[in-house]
């Protein structure tokens, strides 16, 4: 499994992603599934992925054409015109992938299946985040919803459906984020830290560092500790059942 | 799908139980899914269903002799010397029951599996709770784990994982699973309004009232709205993140 969220704020996109990959309880790993293309001044780029780690590394390769000599290499991803001909693309390169593996040859128990979360910017664009189907066909994060989860989806929604602002900091949505992995980590032991963050602010029209968090991380430490004790304070704020006297 | 909550606290049992069943999202209905058998001074048996509604309904039939005249029935249930021959009697009641629908005739595309968790007293036994299996066999709450969730359990679980505490109060312990209760109802429509919920003191040997939680309950919409609002402050009392000058 793996835990992946987009948002897609007023001020811009965050990408937060997990690193752990998991061939059964007992071969567990840790992979980068944060991904992140620029030409400054001109698009910027960042996918997470999901799923079956043959398929989704191999969509990146595909995208970032290291089929070719580096020296050759001039990614397909950066030449589209808009983010929805990136999406496409993308959403074309995962199905060809799928399809490829699941048609000859020896068959796996498990799907080849991936899902993917894309965001970025492209010229004079606005900032769009796209949520890739395995199937190639994808849905945009619009006002109504607009953030993207995949992967362990469900232990950090809560947090993310009460505490979500489209007028959130960029401080304040990592925040958020740490906290509704710090709630998925401690519930399933296939998404683990290290996890992976990257902010892009709106027209920057360039990629921000990938920061890495690691288990010694301060500030993560004190989330976890801290929502802890937070959650305990706000339960106990919540006025008490009353039985019926009946 | 559905949601079902056990917990064994300090002071008893506690069981709260959604009641909506759902065979695809256009064809859903409230059905009961907290049964209770008791024999006052005697003992006292509540079965928590999850899973295909005909087998579960049709193990609450036969655990409670249905299959005779009114007259005739003696629950064998209430017959067993310890909870533990009741979890086993309920194991393979469920496990006879999926046999049978399985074996023979059309088979349907869905699997007639179902979980239950059942808790209870028998004379001076301990009050004990455990987890069936659609396979029969079942495991029992101790106190490394002390509460056991079947059907939509995740988004549930951080809150239960955060604030239970076997010392805790009914009060307190009810308060909690609607909670726990409201962030899964808010996630996923497959869990519903009204819930049910029942209280077992320690040997008390009879069973507590059934209360149902109607969508006008005002408490519960106090919690609702309340742990909105509570979460929201919590996660505001957290120290906010800093980036990096680098």
């Amino acid at each position: 499994m793996t835990y992946c969220v987009g948002l897609r704020l007023n001020a811009g996109l965050i990408f937060m992603s997990d690193t752990r990959t998991n061939a059964g309880l007992d071969n567990i790993s840790t992979f980068r599934k944060l991904h992140s293309w620029s030409k400054p001044g001109e698009a910027m780029i960042t996918v997470m992925t999901a799923g079956n780690l043959a398929t989704t590394q191999s969509v990146i390769s595909l995208l970032d054409e290291r089929t070719k000599a580096p020296s050759d290499r001039s990614p397909s991803i950066l030449e589209q015109p808009s983010m929805f001909q990136v999406a496409r693309l993308v959403g074309e390169t995962l199905r060809e992938v799928i399809a490829g593996q699941a048609d000859e040859g020896q068959r796996a128990d498990t799907a080849f299946n991936a899902s993917m979360i894309i965001g970025g910017q492209i010229g004079d664009g606005q900032p769009r985040m796209f949520l890739i189907y395995p199937e190639g066909n994808f849905i945009e994060a619009a006002d109504d919803t607009p953030f993207f989860q995949i992967g362990e989806t469900k232990y950090g929604r809560p947090i993310l459906v009460r505490a979500f602002d489209p007028d959130m900091s960029f401080a304040d949505a990592i925040k958020l984020l740490m906290v509704s992995f710090d709630s998925t980590i401690k519930a399933n032991l296939s998404v683990g830290l290290p996890l992976d963050f990257q902010v892009y602010r709106s027209d920057s029209l360039e990629a921000g560092d990938i920061h890495r968090v690691e288990k010694t991380d301060t500030y993560f430490e004190t989330i976890s500790d801290g929502w802890g004790d937070a959650l305990k304070l706000a339960f106990d704020s919540l006025p008490a059942f009353e039985f019926d006297a009946s």
